[in-house]
């Protein structure tokens, strides 16, 4: 089986870009998340031309051999683990920006360029593209479209889906689709490209995208502002968005995490706070704004609150909060969570995560995209301790339950994956699961891609 | 077979949603698009809730009857046009707005709510909804999501599409489906909402949709400039594009449709330009940045550029502008056309719209929302002459082989409707073709929603 796979993809494809050592395809088995079954693939094609990805997809069709497309496996779902016997489809060689326009503020590109290689190539024309997932750095913006990546800038200028305005997609029958549009405007059809923002690779493999830019808006200036409780920083953030205010980040750390970064980082931020809060404004002049905020953060029963005196001070703060994910995997194994509920509802979460904690006598620190109301609660254990590990199962379920409870989303930006995919049937319904199913069917009649995610 | 279906109605509607009245049934047949075919609907069902809503199509699916959605019926495709007896499914009178939340920034409306009286509601709250299609005042939310309605302040706020978070939607057998999320970030599973904002009701009847809302911008100070030919006016848009400003309305009205607007209203633009440009900033302190944008108007060769005096001033000018679609009117039988091009090629294309109203000798005004490259392309014709009536519609039509030509799309916010389905198939080609039907077919396999729109 694996010979004949072997010798139909060698019809179309070069030697080179096919892995078949087995320790080797055994490296690409799985992304970042933690717990995740993972399968072992069959081969590993690493895709350098859309007709790449045509063949493959035409002979998997014709075997019915199932396919896992990757970028980066920066993931944290499982979205991108192998199954067993498949062919894992990288796209990370194809990485071609093929064009940046300032006059349309749109940029082409192939699945497999890095975030920031694209933000490097954008800064030229003084644009941007905005989704800043805080994995940036190595993170493909292929896997940015299949997972609809977030980041911290999402409060203001939105996420990966409002920024694809185009696709290039293999079908599973290695049909070439069209999507979407290079203009702002656009209503010929069904929005099929949406469709795929976010689909985790279950409905066709992208292969190339058409991205909206903005201007390079100017750095933000933060305001840090500590709270002796997190009831008090969800007060704060609630009344920070009825002001009208429009932050380009506010994010939250609770204790745990702040007490973490400091013990990887030194960086000296206040052990003693139960929730240390950053709101950033990125206006041309934001003193005035900042100083209201720091206000109702005082009001709302802040410690302590002030400003950063420049953008450098700013981006050190919020390279603390880039660290709070590095900086609580050290502390033993996590399951990191990614509930996100309407944001007046977020002290609520912030106390439903400290009762779960208690309740299944487990570490949880708490980062958060505040202004969003997404949380990624993260549950450290001690994966050598089978009770421990039964623990954090049961409060990063609980995690979700809550969310839902409170009018949220099992997922705000991770994506359902393999990790998250009962949990969806809960949120989604009899009646929503049915209409995945038939999309799923509509655009994968034989099951052939990336089997068992979302769906 | 109208007993039966009046009588299977009965079962689960009371009589006063039912209008059977053939008179007044055949008044609700059509939409606005000028020369669209309408057919003669069976009845009319003035839906008051959900449940109505889902009577209606669960005795349509067992009668096999098609139904028709419709809000205010000011569509300009033919989308909400009747089909020979089907039921007129009318959302008017889902007109509640059940919650604003300023904390959340979302509100929670039912279909038929007036866009300009969310606004109201809105406002109250310091609150924008953004997306104004010239029919604003009278134009249902239903009708804005089932046509991805575009507007002025696009260029800046983006599309209806990018504010609607979640729906409650009547699928073709009666069951309710609810997609989306009261959140801003939000990927579990497919994004079935964008999936049924544009569509139509082609996929389901929209009965209730959270939307998101953002603070009230300051009003737009607006910055005019005349030129003596639309290609310079292009050039100009360009320019103010490429350098990095990010305008709230950018509009452009050709001399055409200058002079039928004084004709009308006796405004007092001036009759010799060739190009009118209308360029609004909402930020703070505007002024320095329309100072620039006036400059830039200039070198490109404006002969004329200064900006409004104030606020009541810019809106004057806002309002010539909205008075370009029923000045033209005024003057014959008119085909609206919503080519959106890249704005890079604006130029080019307002370039080939005059040769196109030259070589098919008939009158055509073009306004446009320049800074989108969304244009209408206004063909004026004697409807009592058949030869202009084929010349108007050869313009029409090569005005859309014009816009994909250079990039663009047949559609940028009007929808395909009944009026450009044919072209649709062009636009997507055939595997765009196959894909649209099999996500019909997902939703409404019998064929009954719509039927005939869209694909």
């Amino acid at each position: 089986m694996t010979t004949d796979l072997f010798a139909a993809l060698r019809e179309g494809l070069p030697a080179h870009v096919l892995v078949t050592d087995a320790d080797i395809a055994a490296s690409y088995a799985r992304d970042m998340a933690g717990l995740c079954e993972a399968g072992t693939p069959a081969l590993v094609v690493l895709a350098e031309t859309t007709e790449h990805v045509r063949h493959v997809m035409r002979v998997a069709t014709r075997l019915r051999v199932p396919v896992v497309p990757q970028g980066a496996r920066t993931g944290l779902s499982g979205g991108a683990n192998a199954v067993d016997g498949c062919i894992v489809l990288s796209l990370v060689r194809m990485n071609r920006i093929l064009s940046v326009d300032p006059v349309d503020r749109i940029a082409v590109v192939e699945p497999g360029v890095v975030n920031a290689d694209l933000s490097k190539a954008t800064a030229e024309h003084g644009l941007v593209y905005p989704p800043d997932p805080s994995s940036w750095e190595t993170c493909t913006i292929g896997g940015n479209i299949g997972t609809g990546a977030g980041g911290l800038c999402c409060v203001k200028y939105g996420v990966t889906a409002e920024y694809v305005l185009g696709l290039e997609v293999v079908l599973a029958d290695g049909e070439v689709l069209r999507t979407g549009r290079r203009t702002p405007k656009g209503v010929a059809g069904y929005d099929l490209t949406r469709l795929f923002v976010g689909a985790e690779g279950t409905l066709g493999v992208v292969t190339q995208a058409t991205l909206a830019l903005r201007p390079t808006p100017p750095p933000a200036l933060v305001t840090v502002a500590q709270f002796a409780s997190t009831t008090a920083a969800g007060v704060a953030v609630a009344r920070i968005m009825a002001a009208g205010h429009t932050p380009s980040l506010m994010e939250l750390m609770d204790g745990t995490t702040v007490r973490a970064v400091n013990a990887m980082s030194n960086m000296g931020l206040p052990d003693e706070t139960a929730a240390l809060l950053l709101v950033g404004l990125d206006t041309p002049e934001p003193a005035a704004e900042l100083a209201a905020i720091e206000a109702i953060c005082t009001e709302a029963g802040a410690f302590e609150a002030f400003t950063a005196e420049d953008a450098e001070d700013s981006a050190m703060f919020m390279q603390a909060r880039r660290l709070a994910l590095p900086a609580l995997e050290r502390l033993g194994t996590s399951l990191i969570d990614d509930v996100a509920v309407p944001r007046s509802r977020l002290g609520e979460l912030l106390d439903g995560v400290a009762a779960i904690a208690e309740r299944f006598e487990t570490r949880i620190g708490v980062c958060a995209h505040a202004g969003d109301g997404n949380t990624h609660p993260i549950v450290v254990f001690d994966a050598t301790d089978p009770a421990a590990v039964e623990r954090a199962h049961a409060a990063f379920d609980a995690i979700m339950r809550l969310g839902l409870d409170l009018g949220g989303t099992i997922t705000g930006e991770h994506g359902v994956g393999l990790l998250k995919r009962e949990w969806l049937a809960t949120e989604l319904g009899p009646v929503g699961v049915r209409a995945h199913l038939s999309v799923k069917s509509a655009f994968d009649p034989l099951g052939i891609l990336n089997p068992g995610k979302v769906i």
